[in-house]
């Protein structure tokens, strides 16, 4: 496929910059990108990268087309750069028509679970009594939907994802791959040296819109539900513990661990391997660091780092200081025998006095 | 469904604290009380937010009826709260009659496969070669048995987790579901600049009692078992690398990750996110604290914190001298400086001794 | 069986010290060693359990036959102990035969999907349109191969891992059970208060050699190929975020987690618990500690440790200073007690001069 730069630039609605007639044949990454292919750089340190690159046209956002300046290469200038870049490479490698599966013959359907009509239900799909799909649920091959499973309209499960009992899913939301929702909490009382497992009562709510990460795992309430809250996203192999209650468009990243019972505002973000511990509560608009260690409850609007965690400011001192700490221990000793010498001095010079 | 609080209290064996005939229509956490609802305070913490939810009464401890003096609700006087709760939840939500399911034909078990007579496959589960199941196990969908995996009486698999190759599972063990067992150690020997990959020759051995969370990952052993002790319990996400022996009892949380041929005692707990270096060796009755770095053996009847991890009360005495660093850095700087001024000062002083 | 002891020194070419007509029966290692078995002592550590283990015989390196000098028991030198003993442990347990699988009917595979002729594919499986198979590939139960999947030849993908859209698998490499590869990336748009998905147009590429570890996510590229170097090794649990590009005979262990657009060179070896933040590059031939944190670029042909990451000489400076704080709080203290008792005296002293 041969498309000129210039009707690349009427379809992304840009403004071109140089020859409008050179013809493109690909849309790649500045990394992957070959000579025919377009890119995109979307902030200084890509635009560096560009005039060396082996594309042969890039999209630059407008406003900043000083991006290009250094380029000797054909440009479009565009509002939203990723957005449009999205276009191009769909223009070029358009994704393959996918195939209405309909209920697959080969699903395991129990007679006493309600689909809506227009579902899809791949192969080795287990789904038990019970259990209800809301119109245009897509439930690929592999995933296990547990008695009394409720999912509203437009979900999506990923393969070889497991829902267990009674899980409830909001409209539009996604379970990826291999996640496992339900599962027991990690909760033990120790009777007579052997831990017994407490109540396993509970279920988990998951909201409207949320997305969930290939592999994370998200357990039961004791009693009743752990709840995600709508809009929420969670990444891949993050822990929720049974009885948390995580608010509202939480960004939550990867290898993420939540202890038991703990509860998040809305518009919380936490960092890849943040650590929570069991029963603390995390305020509106609070931000997390990478690897963080939370201990208490933190107060909302405002940034944490550190394990234990603390606020950001705070942290960056103590992390200033920790750099300047071998440091700092030479001049301790080297004031320890300049005090030394002062005080044999002094004696002497006290006894004239 | 109406229950007045003086039957709940008969049911539970409980002390009734108000009015007996308040009827009671439901049983939920503190969270989610609706008005007619039971709910449990077991602390001092969820008594004080007895009064303004909208439960109408409560479960708490006898003992510490004082729980429920700040409250005007009704409430129940119990010895053990949590037992006592989980009965009411399941006289409002008795949990729905398991169907028998068996062995289901959409299973696929190998003919050199020996399974006790009252065993339930699921359907899509495959039993390979030489597995033989105990009585009453249970195998849920997806689950994959590879060949010559022996399971004792009373074992549940839950969906969609895979026991490589000869792997053996004790009485009453539930293992979650995704979690994948037996796969190969990660042990390479560099030849010629290429990683080649060490024998495989072994398994993993689970205990009796034993209990696995979801999507957690233990590999099989170099030449022999990898072994997990009788009535350990392994949280969600948790590695257990190969030629590990987990003692018995042990309480491993969730993201826990031990390398290879670790030695772990009887009664061990290892709190969230821990994470210890290959072949250490860690006593009997060892408590280790979340996120922590465990680098060297480590002493019985002990808790230690930090990374590298070290006894509590070593590490609580540093994170205090952290927290204080920037502090005493300006104190070092005061102090420099007044040294400063003596020593400009002594030389005259000293001269007139 | 049993089997003298010269006729195992002859097997694995050793040289036979002690009885060599004493008859083995078993192979285990130390733990496990019964009477009439042989074990390995690979280590001086190990040479130390030898005489009190239950073992009969070992195995043990040639040239430091000083291991078995310990030990009244005979031993067999040998150049490559570990070799020579998986050499020894399949004498005693051959592994049982595998049985030819071929394509099973109770896999689903697409009429529009190319398998090579000797693949296998067991019962459970599900293989979507315009997926290719090599020669000698497996594909084990409850695999999901998506639209678009080509894998070389000899590729082996374990029970239940989810390949998406059109990922690449090169030759000879090994996806084990539970892995999830090719996921959405965790990108989002926030507008007007909502996470917005971004593009997931991109796949993931998987070179020759690799092996990737149970219940391990990768996601797909924005826009091109999330790609994996040949010959690198990735243990269980590992998190690789969109649009990351991982080196060659790279080693990345348990429970790493590393963020979007990051690039490794070849031969780097990120220990246990690692995380790495986004846009971050890592040189050639890098180590990293377990639970480092990587901020920043890392330089060729060093080890760095800590979070963040810092030179290892630079980080065990600061560990040694970190273990003293305690003390040199003490010490500061004591300095200032001493400069104000001088500051007193001095006056006088000065007055004098």
């Amino acid at each position: 496929m041969r498309i000129p730069l210039k009707e690349i630039a009427q379809l992304v609605e840009g403004r071109l910059i140089g020859d409008g007639d050179f013809e493109i044949t690909g849309a790649s990454t500045i990394w992957d990108a070959q000579p025919g292919d377009i890119t995109l750089a979307d902030n200084l340190r890509l635009a560096g990268k560009l005039e060396q690159s082996q594309a042969s046209a890039a999209l630059v956002p407008s406003g900043i087309e000083t991006l290009a300046n250094g380029s000797s290469k054909p440009a479009v200038a565009v509002k939203d750069v990723h957005a449009s870049f999205a276009r191009v490479v769909k223009l070029f490698r358009p994704p393959p028509a996918k195939r209405r599966v309909g209920v697959s013959p080969a699903a395991r359907i129990s007679t006493a679970a309600r689909l809506a009509p227009d579902v899809e239900v791949h192969a080795g799909a287990v789904i038990d009594d019970g259990v209800s799909l809301g119109a245009g649920c897509v439930i690929y091959p592999g995933v296990h939907l547990m008695q009394g499973c409720r999912l509203a309209e437009n979900v999506v499960i990923f393969s070889n994802a497991v829902l267990y009992e009674n899980t409830r899913v909001g409209a539009g939301s996604i379970v990826h791959a291999g996640a496992s929702i339900g599962a027991y909490g990690f909760g033990y009382q120790t009777i007579d040296g052997r831990h017994r497992l407490s109540a396993q009562l509970g279920y988990v709510e998951i909201g409207a819109d949320v997305e969930i990460g290939a592999n994370t795992t998200i357990d039961r309430g004791t009693y009743g539900p752990t709840v995600i809250g709508d809009g929420t996203k969670i990444d891949n192999m993050v822990q929720i513990a049974h009885n948390c209650r995580i608010g509202r468009h939480n960004l939550i990243c990867s290898q993420v661990g939540i202890a038991g019972s703990c509860k998040t505002g809305d518009y919380v973000v936490l960092a890849g391997q943040v650590g929570v511990r069991d029963h603390v509560e995390i305020g509106d608009r609070v931000t997390v660091g990478a690897k963080a260690g939370i201990m208490n409850n933190l107060e909302s609007n405002a940034t944490y780092l550190g394990a234990p965690a603390i606020p950001e400011r705070d942290e960056m001192l103590l992390i200033a200081s920790f750099a300047k700490l071998p440091e700092m221990r030479k001049q301790v000793k080297l004031l320890a025998r300049q005090v030394e010498t002062l005080s044999a001095l002094l004696p002497a010079a006290a006894k004239t006095a």
